[in-house]
């Protein structure tokens, strides 16, 4: 940690920042420069909080120069991490589109996504069955009974399942069910409680990126995973909060390149929630693999226009048929290979 | 709702759009402008969803006209809702100023904080037992024993005691050591189970804001509580995520007269958390009084160097006392008494 | 424009609505809901300013439908406008990527830098004479002597010269030089008396967007340009504003799509400045074109390590030629011919 | 300076850090951390880019210790300066008050705002005659005839005048008329050479921060003008871009405190803009004074129902002399005086 002191701070004051280093066992280290002080504390700093010296007379600003991740830091894995989904690789050479309905509706409308899924050439599905919505008052998924239409539809297929789980009550359903993907939203990628559950089992966590948060704090939230000896996570990019109203948020593009540098685990990227209508889906998804992207979460709906939620943002089957193709193409561009 | 037709919008497409609104059980109203026409959807219309009109052909934007929020809305209450904490009003004429640690650490900070607190003239009194940390190598809280501690220590001068819920499994224990408001933190505002189930207690609820809540979804989040049948709901601004790296979270101060405008029930503001130092504490506590504040959350420690968590924004047990000193006088300004 | 009235706004407000209404000249259209009475104004509504609405009683929102924009708007010139340079078409189903330095610094860079761009196989070459810096004590830039440099080092290689204008007393300089294509950058893109006066002038215009400005008020920036007769107007996202600290901007990719549907007119995408490191303009460079962008602005510097400013964004003469092919396979999967 | 290394980051590449700082004529300092080297730049670091360190091999970071802007920091000049209007302080222990409409419109118009000024008891008048609008068809003030009509309505009761500057070409005509305060909007924050023309001249500047400017980036604007020779500068935080959409720009009221402990120079708030409704303005006002601003800028309108722009924001002459009579007593409780 870096400890930078006032223009004119006194010796005292630097004494004291010295003394509270030496108390927590590290050594300190001292650069005097034309204007400033700036303190250097040697040893494992991640056990002191900035905080606790910035409140210290005559200091300006206390930083950490180690980063606070670790088990997902790149830096501690050089090589790329693969998550096996039943044989199914994530991550590395191949590009995965995962594929479904945002809300597990009927078996009918299961049985016909799965197909649709199936046919587009995808290996992996999605659907909801816990949604959280916005208003106490719009439809809030099928629960358990969802989870049963979409195990029965995507077995037909031999898809995986991927779906949300927003309460650590459900955590035992959702392995009664064998959910194969446990994914974190949006609203609970700081809900500590649910990340360590899930950071307890066996089973591949898609872990979306917060309305707002950092990609320090995105890192941060999976290494809570990771500490609990689950390795197998997945970063999901989905669009954040900005100020432009044109769209629903903005795809952040570049957390893809810079999450690959940071981090050893596949990326994946939800291109129908960021954008919320479903004629910029191909456009963005176009970027989202052209820029790195590991695979995609895309929301497909057999007749989008009966869909229970977020209808304008579902592909149709022969759309993301079309949009699979010209994906295989780019990834091809990039030296890897689709499905 | 309205649906606004694209320029040019063929007869069909505006047949469809009202199909669909009869369909629902509603009656539609057209009007033909210069350029485009609108199609007004009349009854109950908070059961539509904009979205499945977005995806007809020929439609440019739905919206909704009435609110989505009922319960909390001062539309449908205009009085202004003073929530009672054992015998002590939040809300109406009274700004109530609620002080205390960041986390519960000994019985004897605890005991040296609660005397603190009744020092300064302030009749609640805050603090953590249960953190939520972004690091998962930092301290959790105490758990059940912070509880412990701190009803110990607020007994001793009858202070109603105000600590966060970030796990639904917890519920129990808060209502064991009867706790007497439940905070759920900014990064739970929309962890729609836990607000489903502090929505079936009698306890007074503060919901803090979400780092980039809009004040709309703010309002949802608060609805989801009320519709369980708890309404007993103290809106905590904390300052929202921007673009500024001078401080912690921008204070959305304008936040307080809008929601004032919009719900009947009070509003506060924690300055601690917001500008996230210490000597920007006051300067921000004086402004959310003076805009219209009904109470702040402002964190107090004993000995602040010593704090195990988020050191550099706690007051002093005087510096505490000197701000109430001038609060008291910016809500007589406005007509209002402190304490 | 549509007036929504508060539920519960009285016949004396509606009336009130009514006659500014006609008073400007338009008819009103009434539609009584459940809730609410929504007045719509029919006629030519663009001189209709909503705020003179909001400020009568009994009004709760008064907003356009028709869009304010309109020399600029696809929806009123369907077909993409490409834009030419010398030549050389901008826009279309060709894809351009203008490359150079990010300032103009001595004949012999300007030199060595047009033989990269050259040689990479792009047409159109950027360099900056006049630089705005945050900081007064960084450099400014070279000035008229800068153009001089530059238009040497181009024409040698007939690459059309892309530079940007902050002060419109230098315009008539810019048209000594010729330079080819007039760039208006981030901080000026609401400098309406610069908009104006290149909308005055017969050459193409870059404009980027603004730090933090809407799509809307982007294209209102393009309408004062077009207004003035020049609709040689090529727009340039160039990352905006964000929370997020790991990177300089942030890239909003889905402005491509959404600025493609919305107006007529090519846009390019600056992959240097949103990034602001090298290492990510590869990736960037991939998604923009992959969404659709009709070209890129990129830098490149003979030597990065030792230019004058924004030395860590600038790629080498041999990245950018390993960049393009990469993009001109893209390019290709969309149908599209990259030079 | 101070360059951060890669964990493993070679004695090669440390060397070459080191010969670059020697190189610049600072010497540098190494200190070696368990994980990482940190080499400090001592010396003039303000002649360093980080940029131009970043680009090297084995560097994670690079950053700049002291503060890049010198003569309007605090650091530098410890007491506050108060900027003399004509003799009226602003800044020191007084707030003033500066009201005036929108846009100058007609003489009468004028005549009737100076006179409400006057009687509410504020000593200073604000009023636009070139206005920065977002559409180029909308109303663009008056232009010179505007500057005539404000200064004959204003020297009837003694007033200095405050207006905007768009287009340095229009600064002789300010000077001709005795503009007593020129502003620069929020638009030209970073228009570099109106900054640096209004550096040149003799009068009080209100620069106002920009759409999404940070804080430092402000004070770097306000030192362009600084270094030019005029250091007569105020500050004026006019609320910002943010996600909310509830009211127009999100007033950031921290950065009064921030600025205040930054820079000596005076910190005034504009409500009108940032909340964008004449409703909001009292709180807004009251949380500006509160929280140390020492002025306002205030849109006030013999008759908002008629203004020709932001007829929505402007208050009336009533409601600013209640409006006063408030703040007078905020003002009262932190120890200043206003008017």
């Amino acid at each position: 940690m870096l400890v930078i002191m006032n223009r004119g701070a006194s010796e005292a004051q630097i004494s004291a920042v010295v003394e509270k280093i030496r108390a927590a066992g590290l050594t300190e280290h001292l650069s005097k420069g034309v204007e400033r002080t700036i303190i250097g504390a040697i040893g494992e700093e991640r056990k002191l909080e900035p905080e606790a010296f910035e409140l210290l007379p005559g200091v300006e600003q206390a930083l950490h120069i180690v980063k606070q991740y670790k088990i997902v830091a790149r830096e501690w894995h050089p090589q790329d991490s693969v998550v096996d989904i039943r044989g199914i690789p994530l991550g590395g050479n191949s590009v995965q589109i995962i594929a479904g309905p945002c809300s597990v509706e009927t078996q009918e409308q299961m049985d016909l996504a799965a197909a649709g899924v199936a046919a587009a050439g995808c290996r992996l599905m999605r659907g909801g069955a816990f949604k959280p919505r916005t208003s106490p008052y719009a439809f809030q998924g099928l629960g358990s009974k969802g989870l049963e239409y979409f195990r029965h539809a995507a077995d037909k297929h031999n898809l995986p399942i991927v779906t949300e789980l927003m309460d650590v009550r459900m955590l035992e359903t959702f392995l009664e069910w064998d959910v194969d993907v446990i994914q974190i939203g949006t609203r609970n990628m700081q809900n500590f409680d649910l990340l360590k559950e899930v950071g307890r089992v066996n089973k591949p966590v898609i872990l979306k990126r917060g309305m707002s948060a950092t990609i320090s704090e995105w890192l941060m939230a999976a290494e809570y995973i990771a500490a609990g000896g689950n390795h197998n996570i997945i970063f999901c990019e989905r669009g954040v909060r900005s100020f432009e109203t044109a769209y629903r948020n903005m795809l952040d593009v570049t957390a893809i390149p810079v999450l690959k540098r940071e981090t050893h685990l596949p990326v994946i990227v939800d291109p129908s929630h960021a954008g919320g209508k479903a004629w910029l889906v191909p456009a963005l998804s176009r970027a989202a693999v052209a820029a790195g992207a590991d695979g995609l979460l895309v929301e497909m709906h057999p007749n989008p226009c009966e869909a229970w939620c977020d209808a304008d943002q579902a592909l149709t089957p022969q759309e993301l048929q079309e949009l699979v193709a010209v994906l295989r193409q780019i990834a091809g561009t990039l030296g890897r290979s689709l499905c």
